[in-house]
């Protein structure tokens, strides 16, 4: 089969691997209909994270089942199923706590071993527990489709912020970074019901999908300026909820500084790096909590997929570009100049 | 009137200040029958907090009302009244909040300016708001006073703990620390229903105290062998809730390690210099929470108080040395070489 392979800081290629098939009894092979590229599918991309020449791409992907293991009872071929970025075996203690993320026999898509999101197939282990049954007539649906599969990450990881940032009816909400997962936490920030939801960034066109979101004010000013402008439209007070979207030091400044004392951080953007960006005197001296990490997607699909069906959420317009798998290259390409926000891989089109 | 102060590293006096007066028409004069030394008074003891020569020492104090400014309301001369480490307004957006330690007017006692908790008198900003009476039987009742003052930082800072790390009926829980806030972390551990309690120390006498208070094991080991035994005692999971009573790069480090993924950590021991202990993979792989802070004590005594009062809660016991006002260096030098665990002052006796 095809799929994204990387060898190199900037050297994807599309090449001819293993066919994906079962290998344990409880997997299942799914045939990809829709994948994307991440934000953190750039950090291996730039050689931020160390990947071994050949390692497959790509941790978000929807598709049809093809064939399944012995002991898979809860999907057969033909379903259409959507997958979290992360397989989970559903009954550990990680498991049963609802952090599928930490789950003992867990892992990432696209890891040594496993097969990535970016191409024509998946081997998932742990079928039973990791994929979620899709009503089959969304097969039909491209809007649907995509506002589906964001739920297999960027979804799931910015209502992740907004639940950890402990989002209410009523509060004032800042949101760092207007990449996909900002997008997203503004749709969960609405979702929530807060009342001022503010989205810091520096693209024009992402702030404006951030406004159609639900983002009721936007900054563009940046450091010691954007958090100024950030107080002022809190009345001074600073921000009871902050998502921080981002993962650098900065970004996490900008968190500690907008959010006001007792209120909460919610914290989505993978650190790398920046291992003294949590400044402890100020977290300590203005009780801010700082909640979130890796999100447990798997858990969140069962609470978002009715709003996503219903039509009441849709996410779909962060996927800004379209293309097929022989062009992952130049989907990498285009996320790392910032001319996508989100590129969609279909690899049957 | 006699206060103690401190003119450089080691170098702690009491000596003739001036009277505590009225200045604002919110104040009031308390006249101290008790007060007592506390851990982060040894910062400023050996020199890692800086004082000015003079500065005035102590935080805690409990006593008798003798004279009151034109707008106070809440309480006269005679009564018996309790101060938490702190004073606040009561009316500012944080003390709204519940966080009367960020209270825009706020301050803590013993600060440039202000009179310190050891000594005889004390002026006490916003009377109204910082104040809590209590009845007036208390004042003959020794072990009620020592248990009441505890309420003005150490149980409240425990209790902050137990509350930020969630602490909840069942629950495996950690404290590391076992210093007077940590065995206060111990009592309120128990109070909010935790099936384990864990006390991590290494002096004996402090650790039976946390087996009287409600600890179901101690670990007196260290580091790595600490974090193994602590996981051992939960079946391997680590625990719910860890309180985090001691505020350097170990304990908190510690803390990382004994805290299973989704679990969170109550942050009570306050931070000195240790700006990178907060390690970010740890909390974001393993989505731990970090809550805590500075804590909001005027607010716990309203919730901790009738526990005190009915018998139910009795802190008393951390105050292991009872000294006279002149005899402060000497409570000084009891704490520094941890002789005393928390010497308790009163300047009457």
């Amino acid at each position: 089969m095809r799929a994204a392979t990387i060898h190199g800081p900037y050297d994807v290629r599309v090449e001819n691997v293993p066919d994906a098939r079962l290998s344990e009894p409880g997997d299942a092979v799914v045939q990809v209909l829709r994948s994307c590229v991440c934000g953190t599918d750039l950090w291996a991309y730039r050689g931020e994270s160390p990947r071994r020449p050949g390692q497959r791409l790509g941790h978000e992907f929807l598709g049809t089942v093809t064939d399944t293991g012995p002991e898979v009872t809860a999907i057969r071929p033909g379903d259409l199923v959507l997958a979290p970025f992360a397989w989970s075996d559903g009954r550990c203690a990680a498991c049963a706590d609802g952090l599928p993320t930490s789950c003992v026999n867990g892992g990432l898509w696209g890891a040594v071993g496993a097969d990535g999101a970016q191409g024509e197939a998946v081997r998932v282990p742990y079928a039973d527990a990791t994929l979620v049954r899709l009503p089959s007539h969304a097969a039909s649906d491209d809007r649907l489709l995509n506002a589906l599969l964001a739920l297999s990450d960027v979804m799931g990881t910015g209502y992740h912020g907004a639940v950890s940032a402990d989002v209410r009816p009523g509060a004032a909400v800042a949101i760092i970074g207007d990449g996909a997962v900002g997008l997203c936490a503004v749709l969960a920030a609405r979702m929530l019901g807060a009342e001022q939801i503010i989205a810091l960034g520096h693209h024009p066109a992402r702030l404006d999908l951030a406004r159609s979101f639900g983002a009721t004010a936007v900054v563009t000013r940046r450091g010691e300026a954007a958090v100024a402008a950030l107080r002022e439209l809190t009345g001074g007070h600073g921000t009871h909820a902050t998502i921080e979207a981002v993962g650098t030091r900065e970004s996490m400044r900008a968190a500690l500084d907008v959010t006001r004392p007792g209120g909460a951080i919610g914290w989505v953007g993978a650190p790398h790096g920046n291992t003294d960006a949590l400044d402890p005197m100020t977290l300590f001296l203005h009780n801010i909590s700082l909640r979130g990490g890796l999100a447990p997607t798997r858990r969140y699909i069962d609470d978002l997929l009715p709003h996503v069906l219903d039509g009441t959420l849709d996410p779909s317009p962060v996927f800004d570009t379209s293309l097929s798998l022989e062009s992952v290259p130049a989907a990498y390409q285009a996320m790392d100049a910032r001319t996508a926000l989100k590129p969609l891989i279909t690899p049957g089109g």
